[in-house]
């Protein structure tokens, strides 16, 4: 408890569970004078949104987002802004059974041990659910970076599926928009698309790999030692529902790597320092050196399968359970954007912790 | 800046600069009672000691840990515990070349960038040195938890050097104490010898992955969504110097599993639950599970190597840098134990979150 | 900005202006399995709430509760509760020709020079609406500490209005709500009631002084030094708009005691320590002693009067301003039911930092 | 515990007990390129050392800080600074006969009850010498505020000893450093001398009201709502040891003011807004106005006397408690340059939460 926020200064705390009323996002710190409006949050939603192909579940939800406070005349106005999502099509019915088992993978048997008593209804407040809160309150952070960092961009994709990785000589980023992986190279959206067919009809799932990058992202952002701009990444995706395994730059490649290869020398260049190569991911010493910021996660398969497993009961007995219900068979296809959305927090995070809670926004009088 | 802290209940804040007069932890939460003694900390601190063999810097100090505050009569009283450890062997000199250049890997240029000056010698702030004082904390943290859980066991070795893996099925972790790797695999011990030695006369250094696993953790530390306990195990590890990656459990492998592959499937034993496989690393929802919890991450190759590589100075003109100084040829090593104090750190924080402050102590009267 | 929040373990925090669509309180950490129910909460609500009597604003809002999440079957989950009351009653026009001057004693002016645009509307985001989310997140900590600390008893009244103090010796606190103004004098309840008559048809309003007290407290909640028991309460209190000072115990008047007269002596009673006065209000070294917590505060007197001010316009020009709207010509009276909710979250704030963040719960298999 | 910081950006972390080897402060937040001496420093403490004058308590220490990180050839860099103070007159013997007593009025039993144990010697923990390390931590502030905000000036003077206040027509602020108590008014001062040696000859003590004034002190340092700059500048001066009640603007008299006298009327000036009176104290809606900031706190009197006094022992017995140790009879004189360092502190964070945590500083190359 008292941990359901992210952030120093943009201060983000989500609310809800996945078969309640409804979930959102209260986001404290948004500097003053940003052009906020819902259809502008809605789109990043609308990303992020089930039921769109076959691909994801067949859950539909509208996840239309409300503007309950901070925002007047379209502009925030540096107050708590309230994003609110209603939930609308609940069938809890499904969710009846596993009152009283606890599903492999899934948090119930944790959340029972800590809290003597949880909403078992899709999950609860572990549901994947709970990341539309993030992408909306990312919105958020989008509609202040486009303001303050008009160069900034942020680009999230998925890299591998199961076993199967993208082609990096293939790299298209124009393709990412263009098939229902998030995927840069568009053979593997192809092999990616049977591959995954095959596993829903043999009732498996299967984990993926993200990365997300951002350009023109300016040096000097974060600090040294805990509140690095890595570490925060890291325990920004870390704390994505699914995700064992987070890399910056080089990452866990790094540990194979000679000292001579992994530098990335520097030139000067026309508008100050340049790279020869980004082994470090745009971070040094938890600071951002200009680069771009590169970061990677691993998302583990959809635990919520067809296929039954064994566990136990509230009282202890044996049981086998076959998770119904609607789900993903490849959750991490809807984590794209919910990356995405982290990046952009922890950014404006760090920007406003260097630049100042207001942005540099300053009243006047005559 | 006011980010040199980490914990919500353990909360330690490091300081100090490698060539400084002296760099310490303030330890904030301690809970009382706890023995502590100056010799108990000293033992963590000497195994991160440098100079120790020949595949460590030679710089020699003594490391010796001095508590200023907290304690009284050999026991924490639950007030802020101050930990000092004087600078002694401190060859500045090595360093005044680089004042105005900045070194490729670096946190150099980002520090530059950021606050306009810098303690550049032997880098300052963003030195490997400020591990000691994690260390020292950790040893806190372990004098707690040795009170508070004393089925708890943490234990940190090196998987990987460079290409070179352990064979896992050649564990056998007492082997860990008995080479100069933290190795539990003494075949790959000996080729990490040879291997270092060398890329050190090749005037090369190299990366290396650690996996730290803690046995008698309690189910029900963390809390959903983002002050999860594996969000920041991951940040924890991610602020270590030179860490581009972290996993927990599976970690990126996740990625390439299925969800039947991946479920932990669970049953009742004698004690309570038990998992027949540990895929999530102990960590469900953010919450543990009470199984082993299980963290990997990898060190990037030490920057500061003796072949020289291109770079540009305080005046914007190129020049080439051979990093001079005592420097470890795999950092990667000495990051064993201050990883184990890492996970010392969060598992305490996280078992007063649940607990409470003063970890079920009170006073009485007559 | 990221400062709208309260609290360590039991954090609130709140959102929504005066005349936006909402307001409410996002209550992170509360312990699970509490008893909660919407028409509870509403309790408090009510009496806070204003139109119901001619002492207070006639702007009639019913203050309806939501809870959106973190309360599964009636009992509370360890998840964020997101409590929402939706504006009904918004006469906004009442402020239009507010927007571009400037009230004297308000926030505007602040706001203006900080963030350069505001929510002007009912003073948006400082009006004293805003406690309506404190009550709310108040009704849960209520609940909780029902539950924990069942002897636990928190009474607030208002002892001044005006230069007209209450008679301690006619002290009855079972006067308390037979009253319009919570005083447990009811002959200063008559007098202040024909006084604020006059200073209403007068165009003027005034302040008055509130005490909170708690008994049933139970030592040892607080901190030495900066997280102290008397230092949260007075940061609660002075957070509360209007408020302009906090007393604890004796307060000011300490200033003119002497150390004799101060000291208050301690005994050896049946259940533990007793003291032979309260000099101290029940807090010693920022730790709570056993005796009975007393908090008091002083409360201006509404900015908002018919009476003109001199002041300025958007553009540097002079102008005189008469307050339209409909106001409490003593804020202070609502005051009560927020200062009660406020002493509510810093006890159990501090009780949850002793005991742990599930206040004690465990769950169990089999 | 995790409980002994105070401030947003600027972070100050106090630790040490009266009679332990040392006690300090460790800063986290400081803008980078600020010039900061060990002698500049030493300034502020010698102000508050003890020993000066027959007022104050004898105990003689130099109280010599010295700077152990964060400065780098005389100017801070942006990271951790930590300020040690050795402790050297520890006449601990006088406090052997405290070990098993409980003294009211002080922080012991309300210790014992919460840690089972505590540090006895000369309060450890609670002890006013805490207060060495604020006044050394506000030095740091001080110099960051003359770098940053040239034209602010921090004034803290003693209002009030016993029932005599000054006369504030008699009020001459060049008064304050020509007498022995930081008074004003040179006629109260003397009456204070008399008044102040019969008290201790009389064995007794006395309590004291401190005021703190800010002048140049921008627009817009604040917050709305919860972190406000007076709920901060509240809770900064209530966590000073003794402090019984915090004041801003009219304070306490608030309540028995009207509306139509407390406003404080705008005009515009020639460079921008003025008012005409200041009631509020320089705070409107928790944001600073461009008005002075006034702060006024109560200290109570000084808890050790050497007058008997009725209390119990570890085990319940009654006894008699008769405070030796060398004491100041009016703990409230050695107060003011501890409020005016927590002033220095509050204003400084809220500056940089407001302009970042570089405080603007930028670095360049080439």
């Amino acid at each position: 408890m008292s941990l359901n926020s992210f952030g120093h200064l943009f201060r983000v705390t989500t609310w809800g569970e996945s078969h309640g009323p409804a979930l959102g996002a209260t986001v404290d710190g948004c500097p003053p004078g940003v052009e906020i409006r819902e259809e502008d949050l809605q789109v990043w939603l609308d990303k992020r949104r089930p039921g769109q192909n076959k691909h994801t579940t067949q859950r539909r939800e509208p996840d239309a987002v409300e503007i309950l406070s901070g925002v007047f005349e379209g502009r925030s106005t540096g107050t708590p802004i309230q994003l609110m999502i209603r939930n609308t099509d609940q069938r809890s019915k499904d969710y009846g059974d596993i009152a009283e088992t606890f599903r492999p993978g899934h948090a119930d048997i944790a959340y029972h041990l800590k809290y003597g008593l949880r909403d078992y209804r899709g999950g609860g407040r572990s549901s994947a659910r709970e990341t539309a809160a993030r992408v909306a309150a990312g919105g958020v952070a989008r509609a202040a970076l486009a303001a303050l960092l008009p160069d900034l961009k942020i680009t999230g994709y998925m890299v591998q599926m199961g076993e199967k990785r993208i082609d990096r000589d293939r790299l298209d980023m124009a393709e990412i928009e263009r098939n229902d992986f998030w995927c840069p190279d568009p053979q593997a959206a192809g092999e990616w698309a049977d591959y995954l067919d095959a596993l829903r009809k043999d009732h498996n799932s299967v984990g993926a790999m993200i990365e997300v990058t951002a350009s023109g992202v300016p040096a000097g952002l974060g600090a040294p030692v805990y509140g690095k701009l890595d570490t925060d990444l890291a325990a920004a995706m870390m704390s994505i529902n699914a995700v064992k395994g987070v890399e910056i730059g080089e990452g866990m490649a790094a540990a194979a790597l000679t000292g001579r290869d992994n530098a990335d020398e520097i030139f000067m260049g026309e508008n100050g320092p340049e790279y020869g190569s980004n082994h470090a991911g745009g971070v040094l010493g938890g600071i951002s050196s200009g680069q771009d910021v590169v970061v990677r996660f691993a998302v583990k398969p959809t635990s919520s399968i067809l296929s039954p497993r064994r566990s136990i009961k509230l009282d202890g007995s044996a049981t086998e359970v076959v998770t119904k219900g609607r789900h993903d068979p490849c959750v991490g296809i809807r984590a794209v954007p919910v990356a995405e959305a982290m990046m952009a927090c922890v950014l404006l995070d760090h920007y406003l912790l260097d630049r100042g809670q207001t942005g540099g926004v300053r009243g006047r009088i005559g």
